[in-house]
């Protein structure tokens, strides 16, 4: 079954399994040669534009004139996240089981909205996110058995968007949502500010931090009050597990019990730390989870699983569930009618759904969790290394503890000296970093968590920062 | 550069290579026969379960074993959204070349937040869109260089939330979100009164359908001056060109008015049918699009390209900016401080972007704008013959117009008479159909839009309808 209706420009089985290789072998040799590319993009503004044409072409085109736009037109255009020579950001790492499991994805083109619309999607979804609990020691109560779940989702954006609107469901009656406060550190991710606005919060108060960045629990405690005795009412607070900046851990026990306390939702951001705790001796820094009632963390991020693939456990799943089930005539059907199943369209924002557990599944059974915990241990013994490096000479000097694969250093020649190794760095071609600030001091960020990466680009970024500074 | 770290279970380039073949072969064969497997999953609840592990391996397994699983445990669980055999919901339809895209792109492995990590990713996004807009008879202020714009988003729940939260962003102060009003007919899509209730809107009024199942603006105005006089706020009125039930078409034009009297936001749902767009004959059905404030359809469903492809305009975006945009320090770059480049973060929920413009991209060349007008005028053409088929059969009855790619029509024994023949059909494995209802009357949905359905599946269809009556 393979005709494409009256269209006569449709591929024939036996061209998609040729033109299939050659995408195969465009992808092998691109990952092969990845380091042989500038890592960042040298585009200007309109240098791609500049390539396409203005309107879309009334006939079709040879698949074999796509390929060559890859060359010509897309490349030039590419910032190589994939490249060992990755230190910017955090990681968005791969890996050629992940791939392979998005283009079968892909081609099976199913849609998992409900149970019904494919069984597999949801349970192999289900199943694999149980693995994951146990993997990370998360709480076992969050397991599809116990009262919690887990979902993937797109980003740990939509993730905490969901979490701060069903904070807000559960205390809305009578509480204007603009009168409700949600509390972070002044360290957290921007998504947390912006998911209160999209959810219509009407206070993200940011909390002061400590010396190591991780949110002081007294300031927290002194604004409840504040805001309290202003009228207004504290829903929820927003822990990280590394922060964007520094990757500062916040005290999750400590911050569970005063909203236990106070009747607030305690939501934990991991998304990039989560991938941590597949290995115990990182575990310490969850500690207190127990009392969470939410918690995300991204494969994406650094478990080599491609994006986009986050992950929202929920410590009960019946407020989420309330907060966005609608049930229409037409996604009604007998498995979901007798309460037998999941559907996971009741768990998020969007309705569609693709295969993305496929890619977690593949993943996991091609490393096994020994894998993935070699990986991540070498990558914080690299980070390890770097920052013994930074230690050791004195033209630099750390800027904040070092727990997991980023590394945050600054140049003691000061702000501009250090912005200026930061472009220079980028400017090189060879790797990658991201210059950042926390109020008034600027330093640069060196994130090591491209799954490629190893000692010697590690060792070549330390060469270059001795040469550049 | 294709060493995984410490790992020792990393897949060469050969063997990526070798296993990426299979995986080519395996769809070629799967897309091949996916007509020789019982469209809907026949899986009870819990059998794919059963086949999986309770633990996850802690060492790796070989791909091969990838592989067999495919077989051994997904397949019993997939319901086969891309068999021509395939009536049901509204079309999820792919193409040889969006699958090929989505490969590509999970390969390269990029992450287009902003311009500058990956300005390909953004500016092909930008420039298709572009070509949509004129291919579609969109308004060109939509375009780029206008004072609109489109992006890609997951899904058109995620669209319509996003214009939702827009609309109430933009009326808010002074105004609390739970005395804020959101119109939508009865026919509307659950994601609507879903979006109200993520947005914290406070009401959600569904206002009475005609005869032909699309709005009435006597309802529609009626319900404003209740709303008014009640001292509530009416912010935004959502349309539908399309409706999920029956393919009815509200009166654009007439809404359009309305909001622009009354100072509502009007967003316009084309989820479905604005693929059919493409082919003039269909524009009548968007008159009156130049004065709505956001529009979103799904290149996902209709379009050839692989769930998830959802694009949303808006008529300005700088109120969509202004609600979606936070800038931490970490975020900060040269090209998007100058202000001369779309960092397409700022227009949706998520921060991090896959892709996915690649296969947008892919497939408008591949098929041109002839090879999808052809396709769609096809569908139509194939559904006229199945509402045709049903008219000269006194046995039924069209219970909707089809201007479209569905036929909805009942059994005129009565509901039950429908519901066994929706249940029947779907029993056969040859064709999966999705049984709905408009309050109390039930009748069939016959969706045709799988890219490789043909006369000679549609007239299987019609046989298992005679035989099963």
């Amino acid at each position: 079954m393979w005709e494409y209706g009256a269209m006569d420009s449709h591929m024939t089985p036996d061209e998609f399994r040729e033109n299939g290789y050659a995408v195969v072998d465009w992808i092998a040799d691109y990952l092969e040669n990845v380091d042989s590319y500038p890592v960042l993009s040298t585009a200007e503004p309109g240098d791609i534009s500049a390539l396409l044409p203005d309107h879309a072409p009334d006939r079709a085109e040879p698949f074999s004139d796509l390929m060559t736009d890859l060359d010509r037109v897309v490349m030039p255009g590419i910032t190589h996240w994939q490249s060992p020579g990755w230190f910017a950001y955090f990681p968005a790492n791969s890996s050629p089981p992940s791939v392979l499991a998005e283009f079968v994805s892909a081609g099976l083109g199913v849609q998992g909205m409900l149970w019904s619309t494919s069984p597999a999607v949801t349970e192999i979804e289900v199943r694999v996110l149980d693995w994951l609990v146990e993997m990370l020691g998360l709480p076992t109560s969050w397991r599809s058995d116990g009262p919690g779940g887990g979902v993937i989702q797109m980003s740990a954006s939509d993730a905490t968007h969901a979490a701060l609107v069903v904070s807000r469901h559960t205390r809305s009656d009578g509480v204007p949502a603009e009168d409700m406060v949600v509390y972070v550190s002044d360290q957290a991710h921007s998504s947390i500010e912006k998911g209160c606005t999209v959810a219509g919060i009407g206070h993200c108060v940011k909390v002061q931090t400590d010396a190591d960045f991780a949110m002081d629990v007294h300031a927290l405690e002194r604004s409840i009050a504040a805001d309290i005795a202003a009228g207004r009412t504290p829903i929820c607070v927003v822990s990280a597990i590394g922060t964007t900046a520094t990757t500062a851990v916040d005290p999750i026990r400590a911050i569970g019990e005063i909203a236990e306390r106070t009747g607030m939702w305690h939501h934990v951001d991991a998304a990039y730390a989560g991938t941590a705790m597949v290995c115990e001796e990182f575990r310490h820094h969850q500690d207190g989870l127990e009392m969470a009632d939410s918690y995300t963390f991204n494969p994406h991020k650094w478990m080599m699983v491609n994006f986009d693939c986050n992950v929202l456990w929920v410590a009960d799943r019946k407020p989420l569930i309330e907060t966005m089930s609608i049930l229409p005539p037409y996604l009604r059907n007998e498995a979901s009618d007798a309460g037998s199943v999941i559907d996971y369209r009741d768990w998020h924002v969007p309705l569609g759904r693709r295969f993305r557990a496929l890619k977690l599944w593949w993943v996991i059974r091609s490393y096994g969790v020994e894998g993935i915990q070699t990986m991540v241990r070498e990558h914080v013994r690299l980070a390890d290394h770097v920052a013994s490096w930074i230690e050791r000479d004195d033209r630099f000097e750390l800027v904040a503890a070092h727990p997991f694969g980023l590394v945050c250093f600054r140049h003691l020649g000061g702000n501009d000296a250090t912005r200026s190794l930061g472009a220079a760095l980028n400017a090189s071609g060879e790797v990658a970093v991201t210059p950042s600030h926390i109020d008034e001091m600027w330093f640069v960020r060196v994130s090591v968590g491209q799954a490629t990466t190893e000692l010697a680009h590690v060792d070549r970024l330390l060469e270059l920062i001795d040469e550049l500074a």
